[in-house]
């Protein structure tokens, strides 16, 4: 069937979320070319802004790539890591298990130190491997995992790192963390984030921020195995950021304005109110499910605000509860991601959607689907 | 300074064109989620459109990609290409050498047949080269060469290559054809065709659509050395194409939207009814242009349509005309690309922009613009 106008969605899975009204006003500007002078001003007003966004006034480059979340993963990734490189990689989740996997794509020895769907692994753990392999040429972790809802003590990881003044780089997917939970570029000492524009921002997908450290930089331009070229960061910043500009590709001009129009929210926000937002609309959402009796997947030392696995009852069928969600309510919410993953739904609150006011709306539609699951209703 | 509002522009360059409104319209439409079952729905109505766009109704893969053109470019090169395999390159400006430096990146060792800026590598001379190298892996030629404004007679170099009967594959450049002129992925015999949103299509930038021959899919199935994960076509079969639909990014979902929009505007004034219109702007601006004594870059019996180099004349500023077509009128024009590049401006009329009404218009303010020029005010 043909459908030509999608249905009203409340999108509280795993992102994207719904794209803020702002964002959305902004992309019916008048469209200017990539190389037009006046697109210049807005390229380094996107730039300035994500700085502060990632708290990245220090890092050697930030700019958003002209694709989505995994483009930006793979970037760092193609940049940092040369054949026979080691990789330390923490996977406890699908995210934190394709870091692994692109890795070896780009020829790099992993050392994947893993831990079961909803658990962290450890700094000491990850601090352990080091001591194994001293020479590693990164670490890998993932800040906000989406597909478990738990969060990396990113902080602690970088401050540890720092201490023995090494080489080896910290590399962090910040793809559901970035304008949603505290996250601090310079001060906890990443070498390399990424992001998305469709989760914690409010901005629709198709673009993915980068911040890149100084000492990352020299790396890139150190390194004498090519890289993608659509992916290539010296290229980008002759674009993003060089002036003159030096044309690469013909830049996703509507999604820039979005994007800026986002980040000049965060900015009129306060990061750190946004992060507050964020984290009360998550806790609240917590509460509440867990008073419903029901049990959350990731540890509670490290759940996310944004993200909240939930563990799927015995009995119950997921999958008819979030199409009931769906197509009764118009609510999406996400399932288990990958093979491994244990049943699941995933719940997000994330950009506009992070409010305890989207919480009731999803738990209310909630209640009344689980209310007429057969073992939920006999168990009543 | 920060520019809140964009300034109006008509997009008479090379690229971006203006959008529809059409388009712009569809993004204002409910975003679904990238794993909404009637997102898949969109998706497949997506594919399907742009069979019919490239007339690639028996290509083995057909989709749009997440990225812009170069990625495209960068997609098949990735794909069809590993070290030491030969590819023959038509070089003969900004892109054609593009395709080069990247084939050279994937380690692919290249041919690369030049011609001037302003020329076509004729297939005859291609021809001699695969006569040389035999077991070429690919010939790469740009359909309609966006740094000059030369359209490579490609329907011609498929039926020789089909008469050859030999494997070497047909790689071609569409970016400033899909759409504006005539193309015909099945009936040329093309291999893998990428392009752009931003061009003919008239949709904002941000995907690139590609066909991929059956037989070029079965080269990648074949493949053993990895490919970079977020170009991966196999995995973009799995989300676009295949049931169920496999997770493998978050899809530009906006995009996607204005993409089926301009889509289903193509199908309903007809393919060959946009070509001739794009056909018919064109060669009413460059008549003008010629009458006004101006030059062409083109050799005439190449040039295409929808883009048109004009010589600058000797001691006339062709960055001051720009600049002021751009801050007295609105107007945007392009200049020359890339070091190399002869002295040229660069005339586009794309998607909506492919009519006479808008040659007359830039042809008013060029006419202004030139008049003042003190070179043409003296010889007036």
């Amino acid at each position: 069937m043909t459908i030509t106008t999608p249905p009203q969605r409340l999108l509280c899975g795993p992102g994207p979320s719904n794209v803020s009204p702002g964002a959305l006003a902004a992309m019916q500007q008048p469209m200017l070319g990539h190389l037009d002078p006046d697109m210049h001003d807005i390229l380094l007003e996107v730039v300035d802004l994500l700085r502060d966004a990632y708290r990245a006034r220090g890092a050697g480059l930030v700019l958003p790539l002209q694709a989505t979340g995994t483009s930006g993963m793979e970037t760092g990734l193609a940049h940092l890591l040369e054949p026979g490189d080691v990789a330390i990689v923490a996977s406890c989740g699908f995210f934190g298990r394709r870091i692994a996997e692109i890795a070896r794509r780009y020829g790099a020895d992993v050392v994947e130190v893993e831990a079961p769907f909803g658990e962290v692994v450890s700094n000491e753990r990850l601090l352990d491997a080091l001591d194994r392999y001293p020479h590693a040429r990164l670490m890998a972790v993932v800040h906000a995992e989406t597909s478990t809802g738990v969060r990396h003590p990113l902080a602690e990881l970088g401050a540890a790192l720092r201490d023995r003044e090494g080489e080896t780089l910290l590399f962090a997917d910040c793809v559901t963390s970035l304008g949603g939970v505290e996250l601090d570029f310079d001060g906890f000492g990443i070498d390399y984030a990424y992001s998305c524009t469709q989760k914690c921002l409010g901005a629709p997908p198709g673009m993915s921020p980068l911040a890149v450290s100084e000492r990352a930089m020299e790396r890139v331009r150190a390194r004498k195995i090519p890289v993608p070229y659509s992916l290539d960061l010296q290229l980008l910043e002759g674009f993003w950021v060089k002036r003159p500009v030096v044309y690469h590709h013909t830049a996703p001009i509507l999604h820039i304005y979005a994007l800026r129009e986002v980040l000049r929210e965060i900015a009129l926000e306060g990061l750190e109110n946004r992060w507050e937002r964020h984290s009360n609309a998550g806790a609240y959402l917590q509460i509440e499910l867990l008073e419903r009796g029901l049990e959350l997947l990731a540890d509670p030392d490290y759940q996310l605000a944004p993200l909240t696995a939930v563990r799927i009852p015995d009995g119950v069928d997921g999958k008819r509860v979030q199409t009931r969600l769906l197509r009764e309510h118009g609510i999406e919410i996400g399932g288990g991601l990958g093979p491994g993953a244990p049943p699941i739904w995933r719940l997000g609150l994330m950009g506009t959607n992070a409010t305890i006011a989207t919480a009731d709306q999803l738990l209310g539609a909630l209640d009344e689907v689980l209310a007429d699951e057969p073992v939920l209703a006999s168990a009543a």
